[in-house]
């Protein structure tokens, strides 16, 4: 079960290695969401998702003649490229399982950062049973996407990392909005905001028509979504939220926002304008909620964790197309 | 004439209001350039440039009876987006003369931030003579964008940051890539590196056809352009380089370096997709120069200043049809 401690364990480990993201703002954004947003761009991250931090968290914690057979990892593309780049820089193997309709953009850049990536069928094939399958056949460890606690740890780190930031800023009580596929980073910064920064309030962030977390809220139980493909936010295209995961986002979130495509196309769009950095559908859901879904809200200020960007270009010209 | 004292105290006047901006990297730009490249993403400044530095700089210093009357600078955009923005944050006016052919986005963010904006015509009028006469009718105080010695104090803070974050990288040596207009920034990261990391040297980067700052280095004496209008790079085509910048760029900058307009459309594809940051063709010429121009380099890691991303997203859409 992640701790405070793992947490901070993990930020010793990824000093020097995780890049610190900063918190940017602008008036022009704070004017349409009618309050202060402060954004975390972990799109800046290495590999351009926050996912190299659970990553490296969880690489950097093996036993190292275990870590030397080599990992695998099953996901949609920020967490494959987050552990190819980190078993790379560690120099062990490592081998990819995903979706084969995966945006090609991440699919290219897992192979070209070192991985061995393996496809399969979204709809009708089993990330979990083909992991477990590859893992044991070749004796690989198994780094889950989310439901692993030194990857929550991992994660965790942004959540220490605003604690700080917004400190220096002045800003202590806000909610902290975070796009949720399957739990880790929500849990992981929740766990870390709950021990540095109390006042703050974690909000999971999810597309329409896969809201399985805010619906587990709601409900108090892990539900699911009836689908886990068709929506362009593919990097939090989850099935349900994790076993590890749930009930650290039951006892310490507040409730879901769930916005729509065109809303999240939108914040595409505003970033790029004012910010000057580039989001992935699912990376800025949260943003969408922040600018567009405010009646929500209930703090002066929201900080937005905008999670990844890697967008293939297509899709971040329909949003430049569409909106700005 | 600025001194590092004079930096040093900018700095001081900056924190908590301008961004550290952090050092980005990525395997496939290394690939590309065939060395280390760490890049200053400038473009996540506030207002989008390293022009809020100088500008923050300048009105910070200002006697506060003068500075209460307001404000005038005569810009092609960044510079009027960060006196703007500097001027409203300390509560004067500003008026901001400003060439009727730059970006839009920049004439309507300028206004937006909280300025009186005077167009002008680029090939037919005198920018200095326009600022001159109203800065003397209304007893405003003229900022110039490159020529003053608080503005360079300003810029010359990105100089410190580099200095202070390459060596945490274990990186003191190395070719610093800035993109030129008038030199402000240029100058102003000479100077704090020739006092902080003086086994680095700034090489000024310029788009083909505006490079009088190349030209003024090979003859020793200030060259002017032909032309200062017609390119795409809108933030750095300045007639010649100034009468304070040049001397110090003469003494402490290597050779320029000149790239094309479909270098730094390539250069704005590749950020997009392996950094995650926006860059308008202006602010992309050091990392086209880094990425293209690897033969004129000596260093083994170039560090690139990306110094603004206020770019319409017409110009942005086809880098990316063009590049990616």
């Amino acid at each position: 079960m992640t701790s405070l401690a793992m947490i901070n364990a993990a930020a010793q480990r990824l000093d020097g290695h995780a890049r610190v993201t900063p918190l940017l703002s602008s008036p022009f954004l704070d004017d349409i969401a009618q309050r202060r947003i402060l954004i975390k761009p972990e799109c800046l991250q290495h590999t351009g998702s926050f996912k190299f931090r659970g990553a490296w968290s969880a690489l950097s914690a093996l036993d190292p003649s275990a870590r030397a057979k080599g990992v695998i990892a099953y996901s949609s593309g920020n967490h494959a490229q987050g552990i190819a780049h980190a078993a790379t820089l560690h120099g062990v193997p490592s081998v990819i399982v995903m979706p084969a309709d995966a945006p090609q953009l991440k699919i290219e850049n897992t192979r070209a950062l070192g991985a061995e990536v393996i496809l399969y069928d979204r709809a009708n094939e089993d990330r979990d049973a083909i992991g477990q399958a590859i893992a044991t056949e070749r004796d690989l460890t198994l780094i889950k996407p989310f439901d692993e606690p030194q990857v929550i740890a991992g994660q965790g780190t942004v959540g220490l990392e605003i604690a700080t930031q917004a400190a220096d800023l002045g800003v202590t009580t806000g909610e902290v909005l975070v796009n949720c596929g399957g739990g880790g980073l929500t849990s992981g910064i929740a766990l870390a905001l709950e021990a540095q920064a109390p006042q703050m309030q974690v909000r999971p962030c999810e597309p329409k028509g896969f809201d399985d977390v805010t619906r587990s809220l709601i409900s108090g139980q892990i539900e699911r979504n009836d689908q886990t493909s068709g929506s362009i936010c593919d990097a939090i295209l989850t099935p349900s939220p994790g076993q590890i995961t749930f009930p650290i986002v039951k006892r310490l979130c507040g409730a879901g926002l769930v916005v729509s495509e065109d809303e999240a196309l939108h914040a595409m769009a505003l970033a790029f304008l004012r910010l000057k950095i580039v989001l992935e559908p699912g990376g800025a859901v949260s943003l969408a909620a922040a600018l567009f879904h405010g009646h929500a809200l209930t703090s002066e200020v929201a900080i937005v964790v905008a999670t990844g960007g890697n967008v293939d270009p297509e899709v971040f010209q329909q949003a430049l197309q569409r909106f700005s």
